[in-house]
């Protein structure tokens, strides 16, 4: 492969939200944990050079045992350890791709998404010819209400979803100062800075588990 | 059955962003034609006494062949003829209700939601016992961007979906003056009107068909 390109794959999310005893990142939806379903995704596309997970501590030794079911061989990706919120997970990604002398184009993706179309892939690699960091957004078809009752105006409105993609120099400078962790998005971390910034077409199916209700609709999203 | 309950199916929308040539709510989805789901799951909830379709006029052969082909009698539902825009759609099927003096609870639902959970329309059942209208809604779990690349606060923003429940006489009084066509959201007009309004707990399987591309997601979450 020539173009150098890394997925950080994030799933050290702690769930508070999710009520059930699991990591709901390890939760076996269909047979296979969900990580597996978007990391199987990154990896059979062979558009990535480095596949970088990002694990919980405690989760580290039963992600390698999975992996080794499924037949990945351990120089196919890289565990690096999971911080204490997604901004600090982050952060140690791009510390690890640092520190082995990673440079070019690189994708973020949360694990919670597990059904990533290619073609969403596709379309923010293509953006990164352009511009320097690019997510995929999805339009509301709903009507949009906000919480004390006003209605807004739909058309104005998108939902921003991942993989969002990045120039490696550009996620790394905007890492190297102090995180506001009130903002977990890394895309507007990118338009905050003044990066050239771009959106391309998202997906229904790229629906994210939040809550333990929302495992089986996944289920058949993902059958 | 004792309550009177109706059930209000819009199928008349002229599905101008969806770009294929026949009507999306007669779209073939699985071997059964769109606006079927939410009728099948209507009629078999046993909860309506009267099911109301509102079809564009050049579509009611067809959909009375339709139904004919599934086993449905002509006394287990009206047809009545769409309107020009949602809103007035909405008003032909009052003024048939109306005229066969119908009193009672009501729920409005798009056929381009074709997925109906039951126990939402438990739900907004139950919320008719204590509020004039009641919607389901569903919390955001992405980030969310306004068109000017500016981010929203997630955690004040719902989306809107159908069914929405009405007292019939709410309903009615909504509908009895000049009707705001940049509004087709039934519930945003009874808050406006300051009537009793509540939420309920909504839906990612309410997905609405808006996009001809939606179709091969909601083939997923119907199989």
């Amino acid at each position: 492969m020539q173009v150098k390109r890394a997925i950080i794959l994030l799933m050290a999310g702690q769930s508070e939200r999710f009520g059930e005893s699991k990591r709901k990142q390890l939760t076996v939806i269909n047979g296979k944990e969900m990580f597996l379903y978007p990391l199987d995704t990154f990896f059979d596309s062979k558009m990535f050079s480095n596949i970088v997970l990002v694990v919980c501590d405690e989760d580290i030794e039963d992600v390698k045992a999975i992996l080794h079911r499924e037949g990945y061989d351990s120089d196919d990706f890289a565990i690096v350890k999971g911080g204490e919120t997604r901004n600090q997970s982050v952060f140690n990604a791009i510390e690890f791709l640092d520190a082995i002398g990673f440079d070019g184009d690189i994708l973020i993706h949360d694990a919670v998404r597990p059904c990533v179309p290619v073609d969403v892939i596709s379309s923010l690699i293509t953006g990164l010819d352009s511009f320097d960091a690019v997510t995929p957004v999805l339009c509301v078809s709903d009507s949009v209400m906000s919480s004390d009752g006003e209605y807004l105006d739909r058309n104005n409105i998108y939902r921003v979803q991942t993989p969002q993609a990045f120039h490696f120099d550009v996620l790394r400078q905007i890492y190297s100062n102090t995180i506001d962790e009130k903002s977990t998005d890394d895309y507007s971390k990118a338009v905050n800075y003044g990066y050239r910034t771009s959106t391309v077409t998202g997906s229904y199916l790229l629906m994210k588990v939040t809550f333990s209700d929302d495992l089986k609709i996944i289920e058949k999203i993902l059958a």
